[in-house]
């Protein structure tokens, strides 16, 4: 692909803040301005690198960075609890230029797994490393770790014992794996970038499914399932019930759909979110081009999102 | 797609043993004799279900089974010590017909990783379950559980004493990251299967990379990185150095070309290949098509192959 002048591609970001049951009914007007307030946040702090010629590599990291420090969002702090009663945490992000790759699954003592993960990219020549390996790794190359209740929240505390409670009560009527209630796997964060030399990047952060058992490992950590970048294709960043996406390697088969049928970035995202929606899966994705074309498309209620371009005005939206 | 007639669809099977720095030189008479020994007997009970109508499913766990239980290979019992001196294993299965997946990564005390797999697609709401928690899993649903000295063997640990002084003495020179010793690589266990139904389904096991450190997940456990199968493209399994596997999305990206590129699959294949190797990645794979047709591609100097079709045949092969 040709070299794309640093000085003709205007930038462009878009984010996540995770897709699930969210309707108007259910978030109050204050809420939803807490919300919008923390996606913009993260959207100027993208802005910022990007409009200063800064590379997608960081707007992304610094993006994911801010929404994984906002207890809101089902990242970092204000993960979600595992069965155990624990929170643990995966990221993963993608240069779209080199298609190097980085991804940390069930860490519990990282601050920040998205900035862990562009370690194992930069500094390791595994691309996926996980639980007490990957905090050995990222403490000795210098992430900031935190005692595994820095990500503590009364909020998801709650949550927890909530659905807890609720799927003891399923697995009581012998139904083993229950999915009572749609709303615990909102809140994975996530970050796609055009930077203004014409390159892509792509992360993903997640405190995973409440109550979530047996070592599970969601999409957000697989290169190709939630995250994906490559410059000939797009990258992409996804939420949603993870094994969808995995199964139908969501962010990769978009990035193929752009690059072998030369569909549009919205018709390949629609096309790609029907296919896990056939299979009875939800949620929603967001992606951007090398042009500079997004998509923020999701089956789910609702989706956190928000993009910010060369004219520098952050958008949010939650609803439909 | 339309239905195929289960009577006109002729079975195809397809292994692999890994793929790595394997020359005549390396390999004694007697030596090249026990592989393909154990790739014949790996292929003949894949063909046995094949024939008398089993599906593409009971086919690849019963072959990656066999080939797990036998020593030679880097999955099962002969997987390779990892830096803890520990046997960590990974395996994934993948159903064409309903793209329905499961994997288990590093697990210790499971005889057969393969079937485990198969528990996590059929038994669990998730795709991959790692570690503790995935053993946990396992056991619960009746997996073979044996102690983790079953996985050890005299020549892997051999292996390992001496790829971990080679590194040790790399490490002392300044390159933390050492790639001293590409036999290393060679081992994975992988089966494609297209079954008298028209039905494809892929599955692969691996012990990873000898001396591998921080928890590293390789691409067998990942769905579309070593593991894919889709009806509408075909069913594939990687090995090699797993990275770069795990950055083009190997599997996937093959099944997505023949699906959205309408290529043969051995021009995919070789596309993939040459992708890998643009990136530096070294390594193989087997793929098999819908109507029977099938690829074994590789740039390393060998790899562990086999093939049998309805003629029921056997073919074996090593070198190039």
């Amino acid at each position: 692909m040709a070299k794309v002048d640093s000085t003709t591609v205007p930038f462009r970001l878009v984010i996540h803040g995770g897709a699930g049951a969210i309707d108007r009914e259910s978030v109050s007007a204050q809420s939803e301005q807490e919300y919008r307030d923390a996606l913009t946040a993260a959207l100027v702090a993208g802005r910022d690198i990007l409009a200063g010629h800064g590379s997608a590599m960081d707007a992304v990291v610094a993006t994911v960075q801010i929404l994984e420090d906002c207890p809101l969002f089902n990242a970092g702090r204000g993960a979600v609890f595992n069965a155990d009663g624990k929170n643990e945490l995966d990221a993963a992000i993608m240069d779209g230029r080199t298609l190097a790759a980085g991804a940390v699954a069930g860490v519990t003592k990282i601050k920040n797994p998205i900035t862990a993960a562009r370690l194992v990219l930069a500094e390791s020549k595994q691309v996926m490393l996980a639980g007490e390996g990957a905090e050995r790794f990222a403490a000795l190359k210098g992430a900031v770790m935190v005692s595994p209740d820095y990500f503590f929240t009364e909020q998801r505390s709650a949550d927890f014992l909530r659905v807890k409670h609720l799927e003891e009560l399923a697995d009581s009527v012998g139904d083993h794996s229950p999915e009572v209630d749609p709303d615990r796997i909102a809140g994975t964060v996530g970050a796609v970038a055009l930077d203004m030399h014409g390159d892509l990047a792509a992360g993903t952060s997640t405190g995973g499914i409440t109550n979530k058992r047996f070592g599970r490992i969601g999409d957000s950590p697989i290169i190709g399932a939630g995250t994906y970048a490559d410059n000939e294709g797009c990258a992409v960043s996804a939420t949603g019930k993870g094994e969808f996406f995995i199964r139908v390697v969501a962010a990769h088969e978009l990035s193929a759909l752009i690059k072998y049928r030369h569909i549009s970035i919205t018709e390949g995202a629609e096309l790609v979110i029907e296919k896990i929606a056939n299979l009875g899966g939800q949620g929603g994705l967001i992606a951007v081009d090398r042009a500079g074309r997004f998509a923020m498309t999701f089956n789910s209620i609702g989706m956190y999102r928000g993009t910010i371009g060369a004219d520098g005005n952050p958008e949010t939206a939650i609803f439909r």
